[in-house]
């Protein structure tokens, strides 16, 4: 089936409209009518190239909402009508040790919703700009929150996910004081939802005019990362910090905020590293430096099913489709709040 | 009361023979006759000014071993006769939530065995280069291998709990596949203690002539880092990787040996930073970087009966006081196996 889309053709090139193929459904398979689409910061990196091996065609896209309009034979977990989403994956190996465990994000086979490796035509995957998607029922995710908040339940699939997972691996709750550094697409649901867990919680920005709004997502703290008295007050103090900067930064300002035992997890990927931390800051305390990507599909779900019941969604501004380009220079000046969503009947006009 | 010690007057100088003081024992004290002091690598750091704030004259040494020659009234722990060690740790607050766990290794006013900050003169600690030490009893350990093994037994209060602690708190044991990097001083406690506590050892060297002494040390397998084959035979198999190299090395090729969720702990303080590891390295399998530093004493307790029922002790080469400056000199070329022990009966000559 062909379905309208937007994507570019290489990576110096704007993005614009193309016709895709999408598969029949197979016997496993959903077939989604895309009502939304997140835009997330790997979308701009992946669709010019700043990572290696973009493919073109290069449809973006993995913060995907919609309507189940067709499944396949043995397809049991969703049916015509569903309101469901896809995130950053759409296939696995689906029999290792991380699938076994849940943790599909993990497997050395992991597909991406875009840019993966895939028998459909083009030979890799086409992400979520797009009017449909279809998708073995595995990776599809129920979404229990009203119809209404669609829009604002799409960056709950990469952002949300994203956010939420290193925070439950690291068990951060009642009686932790987090840190969540950057205040944008990641870093509001960060807040939002260590908040939501019981954390006291510590917003660290670059910038003094965010300091209200990061108390109005649930921030019990605002630190601005720049004032050395700030940042002093908080020393030795912090379980865990859920750092969101996709920039390279100075991690040793952050380490000196930790407990001893404490870890730091990054869920930001820069174009280029950090500047290296110091061996001390680490040996000191016995601290950590992790990472954590995104989450597995059993804990996506538990994460929807986690935000629908303490009414978490994220924080949009809804675009047409042909906006995309425009929105991708707003994100890079840090000009949205907090996250762009495609409002995919637009790719019809 | 004085004794004759060994150290530097400044850090450009070649260390020789001091006479300096120790405080008479208090109630709570243990007076010890030093017979041998280890040399870690961290001495040379130190008295050569190469870290921080380096305090002259400069008598290093924290490797102590020896005989209680005199006990204050309140002591309970240690009686006159008794083998007894001393490590990097003379003193602490004794109340904070660090010294209430154990962990006086992380209390903020840790006092090391040299260069910490003391009211005896010369207003900071000397070390065990020296014929005698006077040490409040909760920092003195007890020591149950035989007499015989003294020497042996010193490095174990520096190096063997720097590698013991680490092991242990990352839970390393039968079943785990387990990384040493580097085979110095620490680096060959490493792979025996690892080796006791039942994992399967992976020495890594830079020296190919190291691999026989490797197995010979417990190691199970030996892996020339700089063979880029070598080193993928083992991709995302670790569970845990010891990290003892004190000199700036490439992160990322270890990492990329972990497995999901595994950790790399880095004991080596080099003077500058490691070169910066790339964030996918630590996000795409949520890997861990740490570090841990010393132990605590009631683990140091641990890890000497731990070492005393498994037959545990240094590869050591004994020197006289004279010829330290010559020691230092062969660890730079990493010409020692493992760890020089100062005869300290040598400082009465």
């Amino acid at each position: 089936m062909t379905v309208k889309a937007y994507g570019a053709h290489a990576g110096d090139q704007p993005l614009q409209p193309l016709d895709i193929t999408r598969r029949a459904p197979g016997v496993h398979d959903v077939q989604i009518a895309i009502a939304c689409c997140g835009v997330c910061h790997s979308d701009i990196h992946q669709v010019r190239s700043e990572w290696a091996g973009t493919l073109y065609p290069c449809v973006p896209g993995h913060e995907i909402v919609g309507r189940v309009t067709a499944v396949g034979a043995h397809v049991s977990k969703h049916k015509i009508g569903d309101l469901v989403g896809v995130g950053c994956i759409v296939d696995s190996c689906q029999h290792c040790a991380d699938c076994n465990e849940g943790l599909e994000n993990y497997c050395a086979q992991m597909v991406g919703t875009y840019n993966g490796s895939t028998p459909d035509a083009p030979g890799h995957t086409l992400g979520g700009y797009s009017q449909q998607i279809v998708v073995h029922e595995r990776y599809v995710l129920r979404i229990c929150h009203p119809e209404a908040q669609l829009a604002a339940v799409a960056p709950l699939l990469c952002a949300g996910i994203t956010t939420y997972s290193p925070l439950r691996h690291w068990k951060v709750g009642k009686g932790h004081k987090v840190g969540v550094v950057g205040i944008g697409g990641l870093g509001h649901m960060g807040i939002k939802l260590a908040n939501a867990m019981g954390a006291h919680v510590v917003a660290f920005t670059t910038s003094p005019s965010k300091r209200e709004a990061a108390k109005a997502l649930g921030a019990h703290e605002v630190v601005v990362s720049r004032n050395a008295d700030e940042m002093a007050a908080h020393a030795k103090s912090l379980d865990f910090i859920l750092d969101t900067v996709a920039a390279p930064h100075d991690l040793d300002a952050f380490f000196a905020l930790l407990k001893r035992d404490g870890t730091m997890t990054l869920v930001g990927a820069p174009a280029s590293p950090h500047p290296s931390p110091e061996v001390f800051s680490l040996i000191m305390k016995r601290r950590s430096l992790a990472g954590s990507m995104i989450g597995g599909i059993p804990e996506t779900q538990e994460m929807l099913d986690f935000c629908a019941e303490h009414g978490i969604v994220a924080d949009v501004e809804m675009i047409r489709a042909g906006q995309i380009n425009d929105a991708y220079e707003r994100m890079l000046k840090g000009d949205v709040k907090y996250r762009f969503v495609i409002d995919c009947a637009s790719l019809a006009a």
